[in-house]
């Protein structure tokens, strides 16, 4: 199925009934992260892409194989939309256009998507916040602290309120950051509440093995990513 | 009832005969302050909001749930329009013509809008000025002094023009402030006249009693809004 | 009378045979000055306005009353386009084809627009130039300097080559000015050359009287015009 | 005749069978230089200009009258485009296909551009390179150095490469230059060059007589160019 | 054939069944060292070009001879894309498009484009990737080391995945650089493989005796590129 907006085009096998998570890289690469780490663990297969001029031009390679820098997965009747640039402000409100007509189309149950929140001590506790009422308290009954006032930024916050327009039920997840590096510990933090609510047993420990790998690595990338915000990320 | 013009779309409920307020953040915050005691104290109910393309990609957060950073609100026969982002500048003109074809098919009575206006000492008086002889007669007969020559930017400036166009009164009130931070004090003086002119009782004690207290929340705020006129800012 | 173009609009009344001036801010301000003084000295009526979604947004205040900030007066055959910021260079061109198009629809008998020339040292002489061999003759014969070499930037330049093309004639008068800032005082001697072309009685004391006052006023105003990157050199 | 392209218009007088020569600015203004020179010494009449709303707001005086800051001019036969400003690289393109275009419908026979070369030591030897095989060639018998490998940016680079596309010959001389500042002597050598080309006599002494006088005068100019790249440039 | 997309137009012969090499200068300007070789050494004949008004204004010197500077050349059943300047980020999605459309209905058997990687240490081993997983295994089976994970950017990056999707297999080569500086001998290297994968006996010779002299030369030219704020980065 083909998807189109003004300024974007989804090409994508179509998936009934889905939970949609979606990990675009934000301050601390959480979703990202968490991205990559679901499509290793869950064994997820690619079935699309997003395309669009207004995308850096970037291949990204994965095991020596160039494949597009936006693409959207599936597996255990989860949906990835998963980047590896920081999409562009001015195409997010098209873009989550997009996802949400995909949604809506292919009759999803919800959608996941992960931001940040940088704090001077971690509390160890992952704060949420829903795109309804409804939506908020049943995060709420799940134990998760709500995150009661702030802005949410980036894709996360125009699909929040998108998928309101066309009452899809929405949560966004806080990790819990130090500073704005990419930071796969707060990112472990957060595939546990995931796991709860997907019923999932996504193991977090490569993340937590390799964190002190990942940190240095992803230290440098992250420096180049502070200072040419339009620039392609890869984690 | 829809209302588009070429860069942004009115989705909202039709109230007629209504006075119609104007709060987005300017110089001080006033009219985002403002706005946010109104909802509060008259237990405004959300109608509507504001979409384009041309907004940064924002969600806010208010009692932990998502909603959109331009929103419409009513209560006791009064609409505000209330962002809590700088509208950019390209969209101005195209936005105020999208409020006031609104307020001309819902007949609505009147504008108020706010501003603010830096000065060396505060005089402890709010200065008004209005967008035609009359209106302006009227709040100097109210005691209120006018501002006789100054330039008025923003959505206040072009709301003022345009409403004129299609004969509607207008009004703007400068708070006084000291510097370009957020400031609940000099609202809170606003508020005064506001209930004046609207025949209401909104208390502006919350604004005294936690001005220090918003006062340190918001000037981290500001500091964003200074430095990156165009960016989404999060908590 | 609506006249369109591309990026703009004049609504505006029809006043057929008009000697037609110009005032715009360029370095030193003056023909925004004069044509404050000649709304006041000649009592002129506004007819109209120019409206552009490429305008900052923005309305002036005067007397209280917010106006448009690019206005359309008229008086004793006299019509005045008189704007209060700076046009931005992508509109100039634009809004020049306006303008010319509502004065040959009128049948408008001549445009007179100002200029600026910074020197070192004053001549006591305002420099003049038209947009036809006869058009500067014409300017000669009354005693004026010609001015002949140089760039003419702005509104200015571009209403000069635009008559031209539909037979309009056209002058353009240079203040000299020994810096950027306002100069009502080289103001007060181009509205003696004035009051000669148009057989007036403009009276210039009000500008040498607050000559100093008027200098500190427009003193801010000038350093918001320096710091915009965009704006107009001449010569 | 009209001839028109998206961002341009030419509005001239057809000339058949013309040798077609283009003066703009470029370092070292030689160009332009040159085409003033033309204008006086072959008593050139103005027969048309090109309009463009993506030029700088500007006109140019000439003996006391504005005129079109770029200007078609004819004379024994010869046809010259002239403008006193740098055209905008994002017109460049559309630009020289409405000269093309032009040059081809009036069966012009050939095309001399002019460009710079900064060199650390002056070989007083005036380069040269063709559009084709044929015309370097020809460039070559006459005398001339062909300058073998490099970039010819501006009008002259397109200008070269398009009338190629319509089988036109062109030729680009490269005034030798040692700094970028407007450079009159080197214009001279380059005169010498175009008197054999075109079988004329145009006198470069005035270029000799007045290069100090003008050097002065250019060199405040060329220091506004060199730090304003969009600005306009008069010589 | 004319192949057109909305900012860019390919004017060229048709060639079937050809391998595609695409050399456009990025960091090292690899692609354009070994582009420039194979004209040379292959003799090939120049059989179109590709025209954009998004492209900087520029022609280039060949042997004297004013070139487009973005040429196509043909020689042995290779085809080769040569630009000679860093195609525009916002220019690159659509030119791709039109270079796989010509590619795909020209039958093309293969694309090869040329990337590079910046190293500490050289391993004297050119790293590969490809577009599928069969593409990189025949990479694999010729030897290569593969490039596993990074992000390749310009138009190598979205030439792999556009051809991905029109089912035409397609390589990058990257040369191992200390530096940002255009480096022959790394495009050496990258020669020998060339040689391999084409079957050809293209002598590298040149550009190891030249590279003094080229480095040299193309230092300047590197400062260039450097200094260009929307210039591709990689890894």
């Amino acid at each position: 199925m083909i998807t189109k907006t003004e300024c974007c085009t989804i090409k994508s096998e179509d998936i009934e009934d889905a939970i949609v998570l979606e990990g675009s890289p934000g301050v601390g690469l959480i979703g990202n992260i968490i991205g990559w780490l679901l499509v290793e663990d869950l064994k997820m297969k690619e079935i699309g892409y997003i395309e669009s001029k207004y995308f850096p031009p970037l291949a990204v390679l994965y095991k020596g194989v160039a494949i597009h820098p936006f693409r959207i997965y599936e597996g255990d009747g989860i949906v990835l939309f998963l980047s590896d640039f920081i999409v562009p402000p001015n195409v997010v409100y098209d873009m989550t256009g997009a996802i949400v007509d995909w949604m809506d189309k292919n009759n999803s149950k919800e959608l996941i998507t992960f931001n940040s929140m940088v704090v001077r001590e971690k509390s160890q506790a992952t704060a949420a916040a829903g795109n309804t009422e409804n939506a908020t308290k049943r995060l709420e009954d799940m134990g998760l602290p709500i995150l009661p006032f702030g802005n949410i930024n980036g894709l996360s916050g125009t699909l929040l309120t998108q998928c309101a327009s066309k009452n899809i039920p929405a949560s966004c997840l806080f990790a819990e950051i130090l500073n704005p590096y990419p930071d796969p510990r707060a990112a472990a933090e957060v595939v546990d509440i995931l796991n709860k609510m997907l019923d999932t047993t996504i193991d977090p420990e490569p993340l937590l093995q390799e964190a002190q790998e990942i940190e240095s690595r992803l230290k440098k990338l992250a420096e180049t990513v502070q200072s040419e915000p339009e620039s392609p990320i890869y984690m």
